[in-house]
């Protein structure tokens, strides 16, 4: 983990220590032939943010609880279902300096393991109260799902506009984060305009972070990210960068662009698009967008008591624009 | 749906035709890109015996409720999802007399499809009341997603024992069944002597279910079962029909089989195994241990009050031990 993220953890460093404990747990228990894939996912080690958000949300109003940790745990295995699945679709072989788990056992395993991950979520959903938390936890999952599955319908579709890109990106990413924001805040007693407020900076903060991804994806360096890069422009996956690039050029200047991302390309092929994206600074723009998001979450955040898990919170929300891993 | 299937089902007729309005409303309202892929879902009519044992359970005791509907819909789509997803482990191309998923949209779309089948799922979930009912479902979803892994994980495995395979099959299959009729006939008040009698029954029915799904996909015709078939073989899928083989097997026999199993195969290949299925029966014995459990199944129901539904759930027991598809 960053030195930086670990610094806008400290709010919440017990909480995390804990759900890691929690995690792992869950991970756990399964047979000899199934638990080493699940041990594997343990190995990635992520950034966290899905649980840092539910428990910095939480403590800016009080104590996080049992639910709060149920729905951290709820909101990383969907994530790292999501994930595993991912990493199929993309030919991907690296994740967080780890091989993919299909690169090491193969995509049938990947899917059955994301599945089961799904399945972990289910369980612990089945402790949690029913009501409007499961309610806003299920509903997150199917945004989540809905815009994966958007987006691969309309993958090598030139004409995704970007209003099209964020309304894929606010379901495939920002919902999780939305619910974090909103669950974190409301299980702790935040009143209902406090609870919206956390709601709708785990959403822009959510775009912000998935634009930045986007844009790692085409000019990160794969040894600083630690996974596999190149994949959407390999995938015909349209976006910000690419979606304002073909916006900005002249129709004589499209038929090259078009035909090597609906006809593949090698290295040269790579190297032509990222001469593109530079000469027309869309890489600059997409951050320049990004930034904006994360500037709305700020100042989302700006009626909520004072504290230092909100701190936390407006420094998260400048890490995930910030970031180059 | 075949006639006899529908005359065991006619005390539920009712409660599955708003079974498959309730369904397909909850695959509709999906925006342009993704509804073709979930309307198509719906033209697999399938056996529907998940639904079926939980209204039939339901009707030994007394009348379904609202709670019936929402546990048969998430059974229905874990079921779906997994379906899905393994259409494309199989490399199949047909289900129910159509083009699978993946043989229409592509692996990519598929495992998303199934991944926002089990986010359905979830928002079902979430109408439930937590408790004792949302556990069992959770239990048995993860039991479903174990399974699956379980036994992809052992593919190749000549080890395999029958024991092992009947271990695998309880979960990924049975445990559905045995959910459906533990809670179809639990909301309906049965006592807890009964409720766990139709859990047994519906895990008896489950086992059967899969060994004959397993005969007839290894000795079924493609046209009357309307999927795709022999990918056991092909994918190196351990079913009870070879399993007993190769423990009937002297050694000298075993190796022709061995290296057609672990190296692939053509027509010719398929042709050697059927030789060898049909030459020492094997087909009829894992049919035989089908009819066992159909039996268990039965006797199970004996303590159970008579009715009408009783009956049916005597029937569906023989009815998944006769069918051809």
């Amino acid at each position: 983990m960053p030195t930086e993220l670990a610094a806008i953890y400290a709010p919440v460093e017990a909480d995390l220590a804990r759900f890691d404990r929690l995690f792992a747990a869950t991970l756990r228990g399964e047979s000899p032939l199934v638990q080493p894939v699940l041990e594997h996912l343990l190995g990635y080690q992520g950034k966290r943010i899905r649980p840092g958000l539910v428990y910095l949300s939480a403590r800016a109003f009080g104590r996080p609880t049992e639910a709060h940790d149920q729905v951290a745990l709820v909101l990383e295995l969907i994530h790292n279902a999501t994930l595993v699945h991912d990493d199929i679709l993309d030919e991907a072989d690296l994740r967080r300096k780890l091989p993919t788990v299909n690169a090491r056992w193969g995509n049938e395993t990947s899917v059955l393991a994301g599945d089961l991950l799904f399945a972990k979520a289910f369980g612990v959903c089945a402790k949690i109260a029913a009501g409007p938390v499961l309610a806003s936890l299920a509903d997150a999952a199917h945004r989540t799902c809905l815009g994966e599955l958007t987006q691969t319908r309309r993958k090598y579709d030139l004409t995704v506009s970007e209003e099209a890109y964020l309304g894929i990106i606010r379901d495939k990413t920002a919902a999780l984060f939305a619910a974090a924001g909103l669950l974190g805040s409301r299980l702790s007693g935040a009143d209902p305009q406090s609870a919206e407020a956390c709601r709708a900076y785990g959403h822009a903060v959510g775009i912000a972070f998935q634009i930045v991804d986007d844009v790692l994806d085409l000019a990160g360096d794969e040894a600083t990210v630690g996974k596999s890069l190149g994949t959407d422009l390999a995938k015909g996956k349209m976006t910000l960068p690419l979606i304002r690039l073909w916006s900005i050029l002249g129709t004589a200047e499209r038929i090259p662009l078009q035909s090597l991302l609906l006809e593949g390309h090698g290295d040269q092929g790579r190297a032509f698009v990222t001469g593109l994206l530079s000469e027309h600074d869309v890489l600059a723009y997409a951050r320049e967008r990004a930034r904006e998001f994360s500037a709305e979450a700020r100042t989302v955040l700006s009626g909520l008591p004072g504290s230092e898990a909100r701190e936390s919170l407006e420094a998260l929300a400048e890490f995930v624009v910030g970031r180059s891993h």
